[in-house]
């Protein structure tokens, strides 16, 4: 379910709760809503050609460099998410995602956002756009 | 390794990174230093009396509501990092940590801070500071 | 796709590894068949009514008390696996579990056993079959 | 702590249970122990001078291809448990390490077993001993 505005691309995924990730409060522990992000950034990534295993493929690694993660409400063991992922689109050599999950109910559990750097094959930081980067964002009409 | 300057008051501890802490690119994950901030966190609660076990036995808990984190530099498997842990003192009915991760060559790798709520025992968000929340403080001097 | 043979039922899910499911060696760690047989587990068990939110309606809760895991071949992130969980009948207040999980090419990467004992809502062992349990077997034809 | 009896070593280190490391139920997840008999064989590896990264400076991993796990016991949040490692001497081109853990009552909570093979720096499975190993097992007297 892509969906673009102007300068951002949107994607919805789901994730299911699984049991280790809910903690004795019977909530899912804060720190695995980074590995949500992940799993929504992931989805966006294969959809749109701009996974890991794409950049990786060019020769890039991606790492975050700054994540914000905001609680609202709390999600429990059983309960199936939907994760909408969006595709900040700026100037700078960076990824910017953000983040909103809702529960069963459809009501807002979670905001968050997460910036990535570029890393070429040996490890150094890209302070321009990367190539692929480039080209992907050209294909995505940004 | 406590040290207190006006309104916070900071804690020093150690984390190991684990092989399962870290991911294919030999670093370890971003999402562990939420880990890591909350090792650092209960490394302090233990040792200054406001553990999740001491909230539990006063009846509350502390929701995170919001955590940020900014990476500087990665940690490898093996390494002993240092976590400096500071309470930040505030009007508001909410417990705010910083901290900040070193790696063995005492360089910043990583920055970030938490924000906890108070739930009482039926799970409603406390408007006001708890009264142990508040005892604690005054021992503390703050 | 439920499979029924004498005094076993099997069902198949499948799973895609996650990135911080891998280790440095760019293959899944080895502890985390633990949650992919889990994840099998309550697959079957929701397409056949015996999850864990199943039991624990009924007051009731399974926990492990044995686990075996057998490694034939890695996987790898990206890789979507399929997870073979079979019920296996027997006497004895319990449930056994066997699990098989094949990588995308269709080999054999892994295979494991678990079983569970009850706990009653005072957690206590269940030295019989818990009610609920029988009906289930009666229902599922074994 | 180290203590050798004829063809066998042992070593004790100990972990505290982490928060996320509970479930719902208030208890350490079972996949959980995996982690602590890896936290247990690090420790004995850093002791004896056969850890993950000395082998890996030998040019070898050893991946683990089998796993058991028995619960007797539950461990809570909080608890300083202690783990026993013992590496059990055989003919094979394996390690085996045995696992015992005991909760701050000093009650056996859970047992394991892993057996690893070694793989060279291509990969390939070793089929005898590799050299490091067997200076290693000199040194140990086995």
């Amino acid at each position: 379910m892509p969906s673009k505005t102007s300068n951002h691309i949107s994607h919805t995924s789901q994730i299911r709760v699984r049991f280790t990730e809910t903690d004795p409060l019977g909530i899912v522990w804060h720190g695995n809503y980074i590995q949500y992000f992940e799993d929504g950034r992931e989805a966006f990534g294969r959809e749109f050609g701009i996974s890991y295993l794409d950049q990786k493929a060019h020769g890039y690694t991606s790492p975050i460099v700054k994540s914000t993660c905001e609680h609202k409400l709390p999600l429990r063991y059983g309960d199936v998410a939907r994760i909408e992922t969006t595709f900040i689109d700026s100037a700078a050599a960076k990824m910017i995602f953000r983040y909103k999950i809702y529960n069963p109910q459809n009501q807002l559990v979670c905001t968050g956002e997460t910036v990535q750097v570029f890393l070429n094959a040996k490890g150094e930081l890209s302070l321009t756009r990367p190539e692929f980067f480039e080209r992907w964002k050209k294909k995505m009409g940004l």
